[in-house]
Order: C-alpha cells, then structure tokens, then sequence
C-alpha cells in the first residue's frame, strides 16, 4: 500500500508499503482522508523521536469487526484497559499506551490502518468526510468545556488564529458570546472575524502590549512559547488559563504571577469524540471552508510544507474512496 | 516607637519611629507580637521593592473602634472595595490594593500598626497569642481546601519542610490519611514524621529519582524554583499542582508535561481566617512548638538570620505585652 513515513532521515513517501498488522481488539480501516495537523509538523521535525507510519487525524470505512463498511473516525490513545490508570477512568492516559501516527503506532497517512475496535466512533450520515476530518480536534477543542466551568457572559480570550484556535471559539461560543481572538496573521484572522469574534493582530509577542488581567479564560492555541506569558497576563486574577498546544522547548517564565494572581492553568489534550460528532451532525459547529488544501499522498512534500504556511488553514490528503 | 524598617540600604531598627497614622477606616492596633515569614525573607533581599515597616503576621490589641481592647488578627490586603475586582468578590485582588508589611503599607514590626477594621479578626479566647500568630500562613493552607477537591484516601505530596508545608500537610490531613511531605532537612522532617506522615529526604533536586505520576495532588510549599518541575513530574495525570510559594526567580520548564499529562497548575496564596482560627480553636491544628526562636526588635538581624537558617521553624518578635 502507499503511506508516508518517518525516521531519522525525515520524511518519505512509499509506493509499496507492506499492510499493516491487526494486533487483539484491533480492525483495519480503508483511509479515505487524512489531515495534517500542528503535532505532525513537530513530529516531522524530530519531536519525540516517532518512526513509522505519520498521520491521526482520518475518515475512513472500517473493513471488520462490528463495524464493518461503516465510516469512521478513531480515537488516537491504543489503552491496555487493564492498569490502574485505565480502570480509574483515565485511559488516554495509560502508561502503556500508544498512540496512532505519534507513539509506536503506525498511522491513517496511508491506504490502510489498523485502529482498536473501540476506539471508532461511527459517523452519522449527515456528516460528511470533510467535516468528519475534524472530529479529532474538535473533540480537544469541547474538552474545555469538560475541565472548565464557563459562564455565560465570561470574557474568553483565544490565543491563535490557526485550526484548534477556530474550532475552541466556536465551542466556547456555544456557551458565552464574549469572546476574542488573539492572532499573528490578518488573512487568517479575518475568519474569526466573519463569525463574529473580536479579532486583535498581535504585532510582537510583547504581553505588556496587551489588555492586563481582563479574562475570565484564556485559552492558548498558539503553539508558541510566547502563548503562556500572554495569557497570564491577560488573565484575571483567579481566572484559568487552559494551554492547549504542546510545545517542545522549554519556558524562561516566572510564575509569581500564577501565585499572586491565583491562576489556574489546566493542560488539555484529547477529547469527547461523541460531543464532537453530534455537534457536527446538528450544525452547532460549523467547518465548511476550512479545507483550503488537498494533495495526494506522493505529494506529501508540498502538502507539509503548505500546512506549516500561514495562508493554509487546514491540508489534508486525499487517499481512498469508498467502494 | 519602636520598629523595623526596610529601605535601599536594608533593614534598619528604629528606637524612635513616628507613630502610624490611621487611614479613612482604619484603627492602631498594638501589636504583642509579630512572626517572620518567608516573604519577609525575600522582601529583605529587595523582592518587591518595598520601603517602610516590615511585617504582616502579627497578634496585637485593637485600640479603637467595634474591637477596642480585643485581641486581634489581621487580613494582609487593604482593598478599596468600590472596584469591579472588589464587587465581583475577590477583594484580595483589587488592582488599588496594598499589602499590610509587603506593599506600599506600613507593617507590623513595630509597637502600633494601622490596619482596616472590616480585616480584624477577634481571636477566641481559647487561642493563645502564641497559636493566634499562625492564623495567616494556616489561612493560606486552607486555601487548599477551597481550591481543590480533595477526597479521603487521595494521595497528597506536600514539597517544603519549612513552616507553610506544615501546615498545609496539617490541614490536608483533615481530609485524607495519604500525606507523603519531601523535604531537604533530616531536622525538619522529623516534626512532620512525629505527626505520622510519611516523610522523604529529598538529596537533589532531580525530578527522575522521585516516583512519577504518583500523586492525586502535589502541593508545592517549597519556596524554591526546583519545586514545580518536580511537581509536575510526581502527580498523576489529570491531577493537580497547587502552588503556595511565590518565587521572584524566573523557572526554565518544559511544558510539555502540563499539557500531555492534562495537569492543572493551582496558584494559590491568601485564605479564610475564619476557618483558619476556628480549627485552632476546636483544636484540630495542633501549632504547639512550632515557635523556635524569639527576639525583641532591636535584635532584628539575628531574628532574620535565625529565620533563614534551616534549624528554625517559626521566629517571632516579642514585641509588647497586654495592659
Ligand atoms: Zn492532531
Ligand atoms: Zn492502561
Ligand atoms: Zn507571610
Ligand atoms: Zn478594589
């Protein structure tokens, strides 16, 4: 089968790629579409050392189980289900775990994948492959609303212009109307400001530029270094700053101020799969458009290194078709 | 009167300091005796730039007003009580606040100090002066309390030996019998040890020799930029970091972890002196011995040098005595 891998050499792109292999409770899943996101493009650049076969994000027709000829979309973490992590509840944790595309799993940048069973979720007819490509960020984007207690009315800042940023101020307006977005680029912000939100280009990553202690929430999507010391700072005191990019350098930062302040920062990561799907299938979230770029697989240079533009808003591969 | 002061130069006694004035409702307090903590320690090496009297723990006898002739505690923050920050309900953030001994209000090192009256707390007569003294840094650990659900049989790590750590595993240990406190002084870990926690001597501060993803909570008392990373590094995911100590230094952290592991970071700093005099009063926060070292005023440089040294738990000026 064709995929797109990675090792120490980078990336590459194999025209005969042997099949994956089903390990227990998993089923292969025929890839129809597959988007790159923020963590592949760190990934391609060494970040956690992963080697195999790229790619989480994915729509695809599952080919056995209890599911078979559905459309589906996968969870990312493969649990044991049987640690003490994973029977508290807490399974995208397990410190056995893998994860698709990221952590010792082969990924969806390929014709074929193999995903744990329980792990897919069914899409509602309704729901198209594009908008069905987004479930998994959208999905990171309504665990907010799970760690968070948002009022309506709260002041929200979004730190961002690029696709989680787009897709957390949607969620967060399901719920509050105040809500702001903080981003580097004028093209992409001018989607924000289409839906309503307030936009502000920030010029430099400067936080004394910016309004002080005026948020109830700051969410930072930015996947910058310079995301955090903006949101503590435009934080209010006893506000919560949620971070939701992983950033693989390290912070010169002082946190006198989460102290003084009493801020609380909450790190987030994956989601509800289900909350995502049915806000898709009932039109409360809205990601038509989105798509600004769609390549095949063997073209996977190009398509990387339209995703890490700044015109791009969301790149994806087109790999398969439905029989 | 008698007091110490702060300025470029240091710390200074004065024999003959001019008396406070009395702030729009404010009332003198005379003050019986004051404890030195560890913001005092800092703001002595310049942290915050503060120049007047030192001092914001103290027990004292009111001189005027509703209290008059009562013995007292007092809130450190004066606040104006007019601004959204204050209507909104979180008057130890007001934006036009000062801070009794820290910011730019004179504190309690002295004979008299003018506090506002609605931040009095008559002290029950069952608490000694003694007791009475710890009110604030026992309000801070009960903060804890507020802040984060703590359940019985959660697992609690309490970083720092020192005086907040002692109290915050006290109050902690109302809630659940889990309680391991990580400390650098064989001396100090024996106070903590006689009251049944489990304690670690903690030889470096590298976070790979203590356990990982241990614990439900970490609270980090330790007053040291080392105290976070090792933080992160020993709750489990989903759980949480409570951060009690304010440190001027900047920290070079990685992140990452916050995210990938979904931890809330807690800042956390002033508390109910309510609850705080209450649980001296019905005793169920033994504070008796924690006072190693006493001075008068004028002995102000071994007082602080006896503060610092890690053979001290609590110093405390002696400073005047009921009529
Ligand atoms: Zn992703
Ligand atoms: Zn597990
Ligand atoms: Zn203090
Ligand atoms: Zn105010």
């Amino acid at each position: 089968m064709k995929a797109v891998t990675l090792d120490a050499g980078g990336l590459h792109f194999q025209p005969s790629h042997a099949e994956p292999t089903t390990a227990d409770g998993e089923v292969l899943v025929q890839v129809l579409k597959a988007g790159i996101c923020e963590t592949d493009l760190q990934l391609a650049r060494g970040y956690m050392g992963f080697h195999g076969i790229v790619g989480h994000e994915f729509v695809g027709i599952a080919q056995s189980g209890d599911h078979a000829g559905r459309r589906v979309v996968g969870e990312i973490n493969c649990n044991c289900r049987m640690c003490p992590t994973c029977l508290a509840g807490r399974p995208t944790h397990c410190p056995h775990r893998t994860v698709i595309g990221i952590d010792r799993h082969d990924g969806a940048f390929a014709d074929d994948v193999a995903i744990p069973e329980h792990n897919l979720h069914v899409i509602p007819d309704n729901v198209s492959d594009d908008q069905a490509l987004f479930t998994e960020p959208l999905a990171a984007a309504f665990e907010i609303l799970e760690q968070v207690a948002i009022e309506p009315g709260d002041q929200i800042a979004v730190l961002g212009d690029g696709r989680l940023g787009y897709l957390s101020a949607q969620v967060l307006s399901l719920v509050t109307d105040q809500i702001t977005v903080f981003g580097k680029h004028g093209v992409k912000l001018l989607r924000f400001g289409h839906r309503g939100y307030e936009t502000v280009q920030v010029p430099s990553a400067d936080p004394a530029e910016l309004p002080k202690h005026k948020f109830d929430v700051v969410v930072d999507c930015s996947g910058s270094t310079t995301g955090l010391p903006m949101a503590i700072h435009m934080v209010r005191p006893r506000g919560t700053v949620v971070l939701k990019t992983t950033v693989a350098a390290s912070h010169e930062l002082s946190l006198a101020a989460i102290v003084i302040d009493e801020i609380s920062v909450v790190g987030s990561r994956c989601g509800p799969f289900d909350k995502a799907l049915d806000a898709l299938a009932d039109g409360r979230i809205d990601v038509t458009g989105l798509i600004t770029d769609r390549y095949p697989l063997d073209q996977f240079r190009r398509a990387f290194d339209s995703a890490a533009s700044a015109n791009s808003f969301k790149v994806v591969f087109e790999i398969g078709s439905a029989p």
